[in-house]
């Protein structure tokens, strides 16, 4: 656990958070101010950076990650009408917790741009 | 390939793109809109769906996507000012061609929600 992370606190359980799904390896959770109907976070466990640091040694977590987001979007009946995946990096990508997360947004027609 | 696919026309060098990266799994090219300064699409060069299909058997090809995806932003320069990276599926996320292809968007401020 990175010191002061909240989502590191987050999937310790020492920080309450709407989870909905948990393994060994992540954790989903709603995100506290939604964008959308369904708006999700799935975050590791191990306090990864951001989408910009992976290497082939996190190759089998973002993967990981990836199918839970899929899995979600079939749990909370968004698969079907769509969904938008969302991974920001530093602060032109509006990043605003340094622990890799994947947002996922559904459940109302999302725009383009993407922001 | 599939039969009239787009983004495997340009894998396949039946239709130019602005590729700016290649290799045997994946291709990387200029969104023919784009909606920021930096816009790529980073695709594989198998026609598979979007991110809603992912299984293990796709792991190892989304997670070299993913790690392309980070090092387009290095090339491009916008590593450090940051990025958004965005998958589209369905209806609703606004997803325009049935391949995988991930968004990297930079070189402006993104703005929230995304889309």
């Amino acid at each position: 656990m990175a010191g002061d992370c909240i989502f590191c606190k987050i999937a310790a359980g020492d920080i309450p958070g709407d989870i909905i799904f948990e393994d060994e390896l992540a954790v989903a959770f709603r995100d506290i101010n939604p964008q959308a109907p369904t708006h999700v976070l799935v975050i590791p466990r191990a306090h990864v950076g951001n989408a910009s640091t992976l290497t082939e040694a996190d190759d089998a977590l973002i993967a990981h990650l990836m199918r839970i987001a899929g899995q979600i979007a079939r749990d909370e009946g968004i698969e079907g009408s769509g969904y938008r995946i969302v991974l920001n990096v530093g602060s032109h990508g509006g990043e605003s917790v340094p622990h890799l997360h994947i947002h996922i947004l559904g459940g109302r027609q999302l725009s383009w741009p993407p922001g």
